[in-house]
Protein backbone atom coordinates (compact mmCIF):
# COMPACT_ATOMS: atom_id res chain seq x y z
CA UNK A 1 0.00 0.00 0.00
CA UNK A 2 1.16 3.45 -0.87
CA UNK A 3 -0.29 6.83 0.22
CA UNK A 4 0.90 9.58 -1.61
CA UNK A 5 0.69 12.38 0.23
CA UNK A 6 0.83 16.17 -0.30
CA UNK A 7 2.92 18.09 2.55
CA UNK A 8 1.45 21.80 1.93
CA UNK A 9 3.76 24.62 2.15
CA UNK A 10 4.54 24.78 5.42
CA UNK A 11 6.30 21.44 6.43
CA UNK A 12 5.37 19.40 9.32
CA UNK A 13 2.65 22.18 10.29
CA UNK A 14 0.91 21.61 7.17
CA UNK A 15 0.76 17.75 7.30
CA UNK A 16 -3.78 17.32 7.66
CA UNK A 17 -4.71 15.25 10.87
CA UNK A 18 -5.33 12.37 8.26
CA UNK A 19 -1.94 12.34 6.62
CA UNK A 20 -0.10 12.12 10.22
CA UNK A 21 -2.79 9.24 11.42
CA UNK A 22 -1.50 7.70 8.70
CA UNK A 23 2.19 8.21 8.74
CA UNK A 24 1.78 6.93 12.63
CA UNK A 25 1.24 3.49 11.09
CA UNK A 26 3.11 3.59 7.91
CA UNK A 27 6.03 1.23 8.19
CA UNK A 28 7.64 3.17 5.79
CA UNK A 29 8.12 7.21 5.32
CA UNK A 30 10.06 8.31 2.02
CA UNK A 31 10.53 12.11 1.57
CA UNK A 32 11.18 13.19 -2.27
CA UNK A 33 13.58 16.15 -2.15
CA UNK A 34 13.80 16.56 -6.26
CA UNK A 35 10.53 18.16 -7.98
CA UNK A 36 11.19 21.50 -5.17
CA UNK A 37 12.96 22.82 -2.46
CA UNK A 38 12.02 21.63 0.59
CA UNK A 39 12.65 23.30 3.82
CA UNK A 40 15.89 22.27 5.93
CA UNK A 41 14.42 20.87 9.19
CA UNK A 42 11.33 19.03 7.69
CA UNK A 43 13.06 15.76 7.95
CA UNK A 44 13.55 16.29 11.58
CA UNK A 45 10.43 17.69 12.40
CA UNK A 46 9.04 14.80 10.94
CA UNK A 47 10.48 12.32 12.12
CA UNK A 48 9.93 14.28 15.89
CA UNK A 49 6.44 14.21 15.24
CA UNK A 50 5.69 10.63 14.20
CA UNK A 51 9.10 8.84 16.14
CA UNK A 52 9.45 7.28 13.26
CA UNK A 53 12.82 7.69 10.58
CA UNK A 54 11.90 9.03 7.00
CA UNK A 55 14.34 8.58 3.77
CA UNK A 56 15.20 11.19 1.76
CA UNK A 57 14.32 9.97 -1.81
CA UNK A 58 16.18 11.91 -5.41
CA UNK A 59 15.14 11.34 -8.47
CA UNK A 60 17.47 8.39 -9.12
CA UNK A 61 15.94 6.66 -6.31
CA UNK A 62 12.59 7.31 -7.74
CA UNK A 63 12.55 6.81 -11.41
CA UNK A 64 15.80 4.18 -12.01
CA UNK A 65 14.87 2.03 -8.77
CA UNK A 66 12.30 -0.20 -7.02
CA UNK A 67 12.81 1.48 -3.59
CA UNK A 68 9.88 2.85 -2.61
CA UNK A 69 7.70 0.11 -4.92
CA UNK A 70 9.40 -2.73 -3.54
CA UNK A 71 8.53 -1.80 0.15
CA UNK A 72 4.87 -0.96 -0.48
CA UNK A 73 4.64 -4.06 -1.86
CA UNK A 74 4.07 -6.07 1.88
CA UNK A 75 3.96 -3.27 4.21
CA UNK A 76 2.48 0.43 4.54
CA UNK A 77 4.54 3.15 2.35
CA UNK A 78 4.12 6.80 3.02
CA UNK A 79 5.95 9.61 -0.01
CA UNK A 80 5.74 12.84 1.10
CA UNK A 81 5.87 14.89 -1.65
CA UNK A 82 6.40 19.02 -0.76
CA UNK A 83 2.67 21.32 -1.73
CA UNK A 84 0.39 19.26 -3.47
CA UNK A 85 1.30 15.80 -4.93
CA UNK A 86 0.14 15.26 -8.30
CA UNK A 87 1.29 18.64 -10.28
CA UNK A 88 4.25 16.83 -11.04
CA UNK A 89 4.00 13.92 -14.17
CA UNK A 90 6.57 11.71 -12.53
CA UNK A 91 3.94 10.83 -9.59
CA UNK A 92 1.44 9.79 -11.92
CA UNK A 93 4.12 7.57 -13.72
CA UNK A 94 4.49 6.29 -10.03
CA UNK A 95 0.73 5.74 -9.67
CA UNK A 96 0.88 3.52 -12.87
CA UNK A 97 3.83 1.68 -11.90
CA UNK A 98 2.20 0.63 -8.48
CA UNK A 99 -1.19 -0.43 -10.13
CA UNK A 100 0.87 -2.59 -12.76
CA UNK A 101 2.52 -3.88 -9.57
CA UNK A 102 -1.08 -4.63 -7.78
CA UNK A 103 -0.20 -2.33 -5.23
CA UNK A 104 -3.10 -0.06 -3.79
CA UNK A 105 -2.50 3.57 -4.20
CA UNK A 106 -4.32 6.30 -2.23
CA UNK A 107 -3.90 10.18 -2.86
CA UNK A 108 -3.67 12.58 -0.28
CA UNK A 109 -4.14 15.98 -1.73
CA UNK A 110 -2.63 19.45 0.13
CA UNK A 111 -2.18 22.92 -0.75
CA UNK A 112 -0.18 23.75 -4.17
CA UNK A 113 1.85 26.86 -4.07
CA UNK A 114 -0.02 27.60 -7.94
CA UNK A 115 -3.38 28.14 -6.21
CA UNK A 116 -1.71 29.83 -3.19
CA UNK A 117 0.43 32.28 -5.03
CA UNK A 118 -2.58 33.81 -6.77
CA UNK A 119 -5.13 33.70 -4.58
CA UNK A 120 -2.82 35.81 -2.02
CA UNK A 121 -1.42 38.10 -4.53
CA UNK A 122 -4.99 39.08 -5.32
CA UNK A 123 -5.11 38.20 -8.44
CA UNK A 124 -8.68 36.38 -9.97
CA UNK A 125 -8.00 32.33 -10.22
CA UNK A 126 -10.32 32.51 -13.05
CA UNK A 127 -8.05 34.65 -15.12
CA UNK A 128 -5.08 32.21 -14.65
CA UNK A 129 -3.67 30.28 -17.40
CA UNK A 130 -1.45 27.12 -17.14
CA UNK A 131 1.60 27.78 -15.24
CA UNK A 132 5.02 28.07 -17.45
CA UNK A 133 8.21 26.82 -16.37
CA UNK A 134 11.03 28.85 -16.92
CA UNK A 135 14.28 26.75 -17.52
CA UNK A 136 18.07 27.35 -17.35
CA UNK A 137 18.94 28.47 -20.94
CA UNK A 138 22.09 27.64 -22.95
CA UNK A 139 23.07 28.59 -26.77
CA UNK A 140 22.37 24.67 -27.66
CA UNK A 141 18.78 24.83 -25.43
CA UNK A 142 17.07 28.49 -25.74
CA UNK A 143 13.09 27.57 -25.93
CA UNK A 144 11.25 30.44 -27.31
CA UNK A 145 7.99 28.42 -26.90
CA UNK A 146 8.39 29.73 -23.29
CA UNK A 147 7.88 33.09 -24.26
CA UNK A 148 5.25 32.72 -27.35
CA UNK A 149 2.57 31.48 -24.11
CA UNK A 150 3.53 34.28 -22.42
CA UNK A 151 2.26 36.48 -25.75
CA UNK A 152 -0.53 34.27 -26.20
CA UNK A 153 -1.49 35.05 -22.80
CA UNK A 154 -1.14 38.16 -22.79
CA UNK A 155 -3.59 37.98 -26.20
CA UNK A 156 -5.77 36.78 -24.23
CA UNK A 157 -5.41 38.79 -21.48
CA UNK A 158 -4.76 35.84 -19.15
CA UNK A 159 -1.87 36.47 -16.04
CA UNK A 160 1.20 34.06 -16.61
CA UNK A 161 2.05 32.09 -13.66
CA UNK A 162 6.25 31.64 -13.77
CA UNK A 163 7.76 28.79 -12.25
CA UNK A 164 11.46 28.78 -11.84
CA UNK A 165 13.83 25.98 -12.52
CA UNK A 166 14.38 24.28 -9.29
CA UNK A 167 17.49 23.19 -10.78
CA UNK A 168 18.65 19.76 -7.92
CA UNK A 169 19.75 22.23 -5.13
CA UNK A 170 20.53 24.86 -7.00
CA UNK A 171 17.45 26.86 -7.73
CA UNK A 172 17.07 29.72 -10.24
CA UNK A 173 16.76 33.26 -8.82
CA UNK A 174 13.97 35.86 -9.79
CA UNK A 175 16.97 38.11 -11.64
CA UNK A 176 18.22 35.10 -13.43
CA UNK A 177 13.86 34.03 -14.26
CA UNK A 178 13.64 37.59 -15.48
CA UNK A 179 17.21 37.58 -18.01
CA UNK A 180 16.06 34.69 -19.11
CA UNK A 181 12.59 36.45 -20.48
CA UNK A 182 14.38 39.45 -21.67
CA UNK A 183 17.03 37.55 -23.72
CA UNK A 184 13.94 35.87 -24.94
CA UNK A 185 12.11 39.21 -25.71
CA UNK A 186 15.59 40.50 -27.54
CA UNK A 187 15.00 37.07 -30.21
CA UNK A 188 11.57 37.64 -30.39
CA UNK A 189 10.97 40.95 -30.44
CA UNK A 190 7.13 40.89 -29.74
CA UNK A 191 7.38 43.63 -27.07
CA UNK A 192 5.56 42.24 -24.28
CA UNK A 193 8.36 42.03 -21.70
CA UNK A 194 10.35 45.27 -20.76
CA UNK A 195 12.03 46.38 -17.68
CA UNK A 196 8.71 48.28 -16.73
CA UNK A 197 6.95 45.30 -17.51
CA UNK A 198 4.89 44.98 -13.87
CA UNK A 199 5.49 41.85 -12.29
CA UNK A 200 3.63 39.68 -9.21
CA UNK A 201 6.89 37.69 -6.82
CA UNK A 202 6.10 35.32 -4.45
CA UNK A 203 8.93 34.49 -2.76
CA UNK A 204 9.24 31.52 -0.26
CA UNK A 205 5.26 31.31 0.30
CA UNK A 206 5.41 29.22 3.54
CA UNK A 207 8.25 30.24 5.07
CA UNK A 208 8.41 32.98 8.31
CA UNK A 209 10.15 35.34 6.09
CA UNK A 210 7.20 34.69 2.84
CA UNK A 211 6.32 37.85 0.98
CA UNK A 212 4.78 38.94 -2.31
CA UNK A 213 6.25 42.07 -3.72
CA UNK A 214 5.14 43.82 -7.07
CA UNK A 215 6.60 46.35 -9.38
CA UNK A 216 8.25 46.91 -12.61
CA UNK A 217 10.51 43.85 -13.42
CA UNK A 218 13.41 46.29 -14.20
CA UNK A 219 13.03 47.41 -10.29
CA UNK A 220 12.51 43.86 -8.71
CA UNK A 221 15.37 42.65 -11.00
CA UNK A 222 17.87 45.33 -9.39
CA UNK A 223 16.89 43.80 -5.46
CA UNK A 224 18.93 40.56 -6.58
CA UNK A 225 16.90 38.76 -4.21
CA UNK A 226 18.44 35.35 -4.08
CA UNK A 227 15.88 33.45 -1.54
CA UNK A 228 13.50 30.65 -2.26
CA UNK A 229 11.45 28.95 -3.92
CA UNK A 230 9.86 31.69 -5.47
CA UNK A 231 7.57 32.37 -8.61
CA UNK A 232 6.52 35.00 -10.57
CA UNK A 233 3.53 35.83 -11.94
CA UNK A 234 3.06 38.29 -15.08
CA UNK A 235 -0.26 39.99 -14.90
CA UNK A 236 -2.39 40.76 -18.15
CA UNK A 237 -4.93 43.35 -17.96
CA UNK A 238 -6.35 43.07 -14.37
CA UNK A 239 -10.04 44.37 -13.36
CA UNK A 240 -10.87 47.22 -11.07
CA UNK A 241 -10.89 44.00 -7.65
CA UNK A 242 -7.16 42.93 -9.07
CA UNK A 243 -5.97 46.34 -9.02
CA UNK A 244 -7.01 46.84 -5.46
CA UNK A 245 -6.51 43.41 -3.97
CA UNK A 246 -2.60 43.45 -5.42
CA UNK A 247 -2.44 47.01 -4.01
CA UNK A 248 -3.33 46.25 -0.20
CA UNK A 249 -1.61 42.49 -0.45
CA UNK A 250 1.25 43.01 -2.38
CA UNK A 251 4.47 45.32 -0.75
CA UNK A 252 4.76 47.99 -3.91
CA UNK A 253 9.27 48.01 -4.88
CA UNK A 254 9.13 51.18 -6.84
CA UNK A 255 11.84 52.99 -8.64
CA UNK B 1 -7.28 38.78 14.50
CA UNK B 2 -8.72 36.89 12.41
CA UNK B 3 -7.79 33.83 10.92
CA UNK B 4 -8.97 32.57 7.04
CA UNK B 5 -8.71 28.92 7.05
CA UNK B 6 -9.17 26.30 4.08
CA UNK B 7 -10.71 23.54 5.06
CA UNK B 8 -9.66 21.10 2.06
CA UNK B 9 -11.22 18.36 1.12
CA UNK B 10 -11.77 15.90 3.33
CA UNK B 11 -13.71 17.82 6.45
CA UNK B 12 -11.80 17.94 10.09
CA UNK B 13 -9.76 15.29 8.62
CA UNK B 14 -7.73 17.22 5.61
CA UNK B 15 -7.37 20.14 8.81
CA UNK B 16 -3.72 20.69 9.45
CA UNK B 17 -1.65 20.68 12.25
CA UNK B 18 -1.21 24.38 12.40
CA UNK B 19 -5.20 25.01 11.96
CA UNK B 20 -6.27 22.54 14.67
CA UNK B 21 -4.02 24.45 16.82
CA UNK B 22 -4.81 27.82 15.75
CA UNK B 23 -8.85 27.12 16.19
CA UNK B 24 -8.03 25.61 19.82
CA UNK B 25 -6.66 29.02 21.23
CA UNK B 26 -9.54 30.81 18.68
CA UNK B 27 -12.50 32.54 20.39
CA UNK B 28 -14.93 32.11 18.02
CA UNK B 29 -14.98 29.79 15.29
CA UNK B 30 -16.97 30.53 12.45
CA UNK B 31 -18.05 27.89 9.02
CA UNK B 32 -18.70 29.32 5.32
CA UNK B 33 -21.20 27.44 4.04
CA UNK B 34 -22.38 29.25 1.24
CA UNK B 35 -19.36 29.14 -1.40
CA UNK B 36 -19.28 25.30 -1.50
CA UNK B 37 -21.07 21.99 -0.62
CA UNK B 38 -20.12 21.32 3.01
CA UNK B 39 -20.20 17.60 4.11
CA UNK B 40 -22.99 17.60 6.37
CA UNK B 41 -21.10 15.85 9.88
CA UNK B 42 -17.95 19.18 9.36
CA UNK B 43 -19.46 21.11 12.28
CA UNK B 44 -20.39 18.35 14.65
CA UNK B 45 -16.31 17.11 13.84
CA UNK B 46 -14.92 20.30 14.37
CA UNK B 47 -16.91 20.98 17.01
CA UNK B 48 -15.93 17.93 18.88
CA UNK B 49 -12.04 17.69 17.78
CA UNK B 50 -11.79 21.57 19.09
CA UNK B 51 -14.33 21.64 22.00
CA UNK B 52 -15.80 24.88 20.75
CA UNK B 53 -19.14 25.76 19.27
CA UNK B 54 -18.74 26.57 15.82
CA UNK B 55 -21.11 29.25 14.33
CA UNK B 56 -22.40 28.58 10.27
CA UNK B 57 -22.14 32.17 8.58
CA UNK B 58 -24.11 32.18 5.16
CA UNK B 59 -23.99 34.55 2.45
CA UNK B 60 -26.11 37.30 4.00
CA UNK B 61 -23.91 37.22 7.28
CA UNK B 62 -20.66 37.90 5.49
CA UNK B 63 -21.71 40.02 2.90
CA UNK B 64 -24.32 42.50 4.43
CA UNK B 65 -23.41 42.27 8.11
CA UNK B 66 -20.19 42.86 10.70
CA UNK B 67 -20.69 39.96 12.24
CA UNK B 68 -16.99 38.05 11.80
CA UNK B 69 -15.31 41.64 11.50
CA UNK B 70 -16.92 42.96 14.64
CA UNK B 71 -15.68 39.97 16.94
CA UNK B 72 -12.37 39.87 14.88
CA UNK B 73 -11.72 43.50 16.15
CA UNK B 74 -10.83 42.01 19.90
CA UNK B 75 -10.46 38.57 19.84
CA UNK B 76 -9.24 36.02 17.82
CA UNK B 77 -11.49 34.56 15.13
CA UNK B 78 -11.66 31.48 12.78
CA UNK B 79 -13.23 31.69 9.48
CA UNK B 80 -13.39 28.49 7.95
CA UNK B 81 -13.93 28.19 4.52
CA UNK B 82 -14.40 24.34 2.39
CA UNK B 83 -11.41 23.79 -0.01
CA UNK B 84 -9.10 26.66 -0.82
CA UNK B 85 -9.67 29.73 1.11
CA UNK B 86 -8.98 32.14 -1.67
CA UNK B 87 -11.02 30.88 -5.11
CA UNK B 88 -14.04 32.99 -4.45
CA UNK B 89 -13.23 36.68 -4.53
CA UNK B 90 -15.73 37.21 -1.05
CA UNK B 91 -12.91 36.30 0.78
CA UNK B 92 -10.53 39.02 -0.59
CA UNK B 93 -13.04 41.39 -0.12
CA UNK B 94 -13.25 40.57 3.71
CA UNK B 95 -9.37 40.56 4.17
CA UNK B 96 -9.91 44.19 2.83
CA UNK B 97 -12.85 44.90 5.03
CA UNK B 98 -10.24 43.80 7.96
CA UNK B 99 -7.45 46.02 6.94
CA UNK B 100 -9.56 48.72 6.51
CA UNK B 101 -10.78 48.05 9.86
CA UNK B 102 -7.02 47.31 11.51
CA UNK B 103 -7.68 43.77 12.35
CA UNK B 104 -4.87 41.60 10.89
CA UNK B 105 -5.24 38.61 8.75
CA UNK B 106 -3.31 35.17 8.55
CA UNK B 107 -4.40 33.00 5.05
CA UNK B 108 -4.04 29.09 5.72
CA UNK B 109 -4.11 27.71 2.66
CA UNK B 110 -5.48 23.96 1.72
CA UNK B 111 -6.15 21.96 -0.97
CA UNK B 112 -8.16 23.32 -3.72
CA UNK B 113 -10.65 20.77 -5.44
CA UNK B 114 -9.31 22.59 -9.05
CA UNK B 115 -5.62 20.98 -8.83
CA UNK B 116 -6.88 17.84 -6.87
CA UNK B 117 -9.57 16.63 -9.42
CA UNK B 118 -6.99 17.56 -12.27
CA UNK B 119 -4.03 16.00 -11.11
CA UNK B 120 -6.02 12.66 -9.80
CA UNK B 121 -8.09 12.14 -13.04
CA UNK B 122 -4.28 12.33 -14.76
CA UNK B 123 -5.01 14.84 -16.72
CA UNK B 124 -1.35 17.47 -17.17
CA UNK B 125 -1.81 20.77 -14.74
CA UNK B 126 -0.10 22.36 -17.48
CA UNK B 127 -2.60 22.13 -20.02
CA UNK B 128 -5.44 23.49 -18.19
CA UNK B 129 -7.20 26.92 -18.84
CA UNK B 130 -8.84 28.80 -16.10
CA UNK B 131 -12.03 26.73 -14.74
CA UNK B 132 -15.56 28.54 -15.62
CA UNK B 133 -18.14 28.57 -14.08
CA UNK B 134 -21.72 26.76 -15.54
CA UNK B 135 -24.33 29.26 -14.38
CA UNK B 136 -28.13 28.01 -14.22
CA UNK B 137 -29.84 29.41 -16.94
CA UNK B 138 -33.13 31.36 -18.16
CA UNK B 139 -34.66 32.40 -21.01
CA UNK B 140 -33.11 36.11 -19.95
CA UNK B 141 -30.34 34.62 -18.39
CA UNK B 142 -28.51 32.78 -21.35
CA UNK B 143 -24.72 33.96 -20.92
CA UNK B 144 -22.92 32.25 -24.14
CA UNK B 145 -19.42 33.97 -22.91
CA UNK B 146 -19.49 30.26 -20.96
CA UNK B 147 -19.70 28.61 -24.34
CA UNK B 148 -17.17 30.77 -26.22
CA UNK B 149 -14.64 30.18 -23.08
CA UNK B 150 -14.62 26.66 -23.97
CA UNK B 151 -14.45 27.30 -27.59
CA UNK B 152 -11.71 29.10 -27.38
CA UNK B 153 -9.85 26.30 -25.14
CA UNK B 154 -10.31 23.92 -27.23
CA UNK B 155 -8.57 25.94 -30.10
CA UNK B 156 -5.67 26.16 -27.59
CA UNK B 157 -5.32 22.52 -26.76
CA UNK B 158 -6.05 23.78 -23.74
CA UNK B 159 -8.64 21.66 -20.91
CA UNK B 160 -11.61 22.78 -19.46
CA UNK B 161 -12.45 22.72 -15.85
CA UNK B 162 -16.10 23.05 -15.35
CA UNK B 163 -17.61 24.29 -12.01
CA UNK B 164 -21.75 23.65 -11.43
CA UNK B 165 -23.79 26.31 -9.47
CA UNK B 166 -23.83 25.43 -6.18
CA UNK B 167 -27.28 27.38 -5.89
CA UNK B 168 -27.71 27.97 -2.07
CA UNK B 169 -28.08 24.08 -1.18
CA UNK B 170 -29.41 23.15 -4.26
CA UNK B 171 -26.67 22.03 -6.31
CA UNK B 172 -26.47 21.69 -10.49
CA UNK B 173 -26.61 18.20 -11.24
CA UNK B 174 -24.18 16.71 -13.97
CA UNK B 175 -27.52 16.25 -16.80
CA UNK B 176 -28.29 20.10 -15.66
CA UNK B 177 -25.02 21.15 -16.88
CA UNK B 178 -24.97 19.31 -19.67
CA UNK B 179 -28.24 20.15 -20.66
CA UNK B 180 -26.75 23.97 -20.65
CA UNK B 181 -24.05 23.15 -23.05
CA UNK B 182 -26.19 21.29 -24.90
CA UNK B 183 -28.56 24.35 -25.38
CA UNK B 184 -25.50 26.76 -26.11
CA UNK B 185 -24.18 24.52 -28.66
CA UNK B 186 -27.70 24.52 -30.26
CA UNK B 187 -27.42 28.15 -30.31
CA UNK B 188 -23.81 28.87 -30.78
CA UNK B 189 -22.92 25.72 -33.67
CA UNK B 190 -19.62 25.97 -33.60
CA UNK B 191 -19.90 21.75 -33.00
CA UNK B 192 -17.28 21.43 -30.28
CA UNK B 193 -20.28 19.79 -28.18
CA UNK B 194 -22.32 16.55 -28.76
CA UNK B 195 -23.40 13.82 -27.01
CA UNK B 196 -19.79 11.85 -28.19
CA UNK B 197 -17.81 14.85 -26.57
CA UNK B 198 -15.68 12.85 -24.14
CA UNK B 199 -15.52 14.43 -20.34
CA UNK B 200 -14.53 13.83 -16.83
CA UNK B 201 -16.46 13.76 -13.95
CA UNK B 202 -15.34 13.72 -10.21
CA UNK B 203 -17.80 12.83 -8.06
CA UNK B 204 -17.86 14.03 -4.36
CA UNK B 205 -14.22 14.48 -4.48
CA UNK B 206 -12.69 13.84 -0.36
CA UNK B 207 -16.02 12.00 0.62
CA UNK B 208 -15.67 8.63 1.07
CA UNK B 209 -18.34 7.40 -1.96
CA UNK B 210 -15.69 9.80 -4.26
CA UNK B 211 -15.17 8.82 -8.00
CA UNK B 212 -13.76 9.92 -10.96
CA UNK B 213 -16.02 8.78 -14.80
CA UNK B 214 -15.01 9.42 -17.94
CA UNK B 215 -16.47 8.64 -21.15
CA UNK B 216 -19.40 10.43 -23.49
CA UNK B 217 -21.22 13.33 -22.27
CA UNK B 218 -24.16 11.17 -23.62
CA UNK B 219 -23.48 8.07 -21.65
CA UNK B 220 -23.04 9.87 -18.75
CA UNK B 221 -25.45 12.12 -19.14
CA UNK B 222 -27.88 8.56 -19.11
CA UNK B 223 -26.85 7.84 -15.85
CA UNK B 224 -28.39 10.36 -14.27
CA UNK B 225 -25.94 11.30 -11.46
CA UNK B 226 -27.67 13.08 -8.28
CA UNK B 227 -24.45 13.36 -6.07
CA UNK B 228 -22.88 16.53 -5.29
CA UNK B 229 -20.57 17.81 -5.17
CA UNK B 230 -19.25 17.46 -8.55
CA UNK B 231 -17.12 19.15 -11.58
CA UNK B 232 -16.92 18.21 -15.03
CA UNK B 233 -13.52 18.28 -17.03
CA UNK B 234 -13.42 18.61 -20.92
CA UNK B 235 -10.66 17.62 -21.92
CA UNK B 236 -8.76 19.12 -25.14
CA UNK B 237 -6.43 17.32 -26.90
CA UNK B 238 -4.69 14.44 -24.76
CA UNK B 239 -1.01 13.81 -25.15
CA UNK B 240 0.12 10.13 -24.84
CA UNK B 241 0.56 10.20 -21.05
CA UNK B 242 -2.99 11.75 -20.34
CA UNK B 243 -4.92 9.32 -22.48
CA UNK B 244 -3.18 6.43 -20.44
CA UNK B 245 -3.13 7.94 -17.04
CA UNK B 246 -7.22 8.87 -17.36
CA UNK B 247 -7.73 5.77 -18.86
CA UNK B 248 -5.84 4.47 -15.64
CA UNK B 249 -7.25 6.96 -13.27
CA UNK B 250 -11.11 7.11 -14.29
CA UNK B 251 -14.14 4.63 -14.32
CA UNK B 252 -14.71 4.20 -17.83
CA UNK B 253 -18.49 4.66 -18.83
CA UNK B 254 -19.55 3.22 -22.09
CA UNK B 255 -22.39 3.81 -24.09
Amino acid sequence: MLYLMGMGLRGARSLTLEEVDILKRSDSIFLEIYTSVIGENIQHDIEKLTGKSVSPVNRNDMEYSDIVTRKAHDSIVSLLVSGDPLMATTHNVLRIKCMDLGIKVSVLENASILNTAVGYSGLSPYKVAPPVSIPRVSDKFFPLSVYKKIAANFREKRHTVLLLDTGDGNPMTLREAMDVLFRMEEESSENIISESTLIICAIRVGFPDERYIMGSMGAIRELNIRDSPAIMILPSDMDENEREFTERFCDRISQ
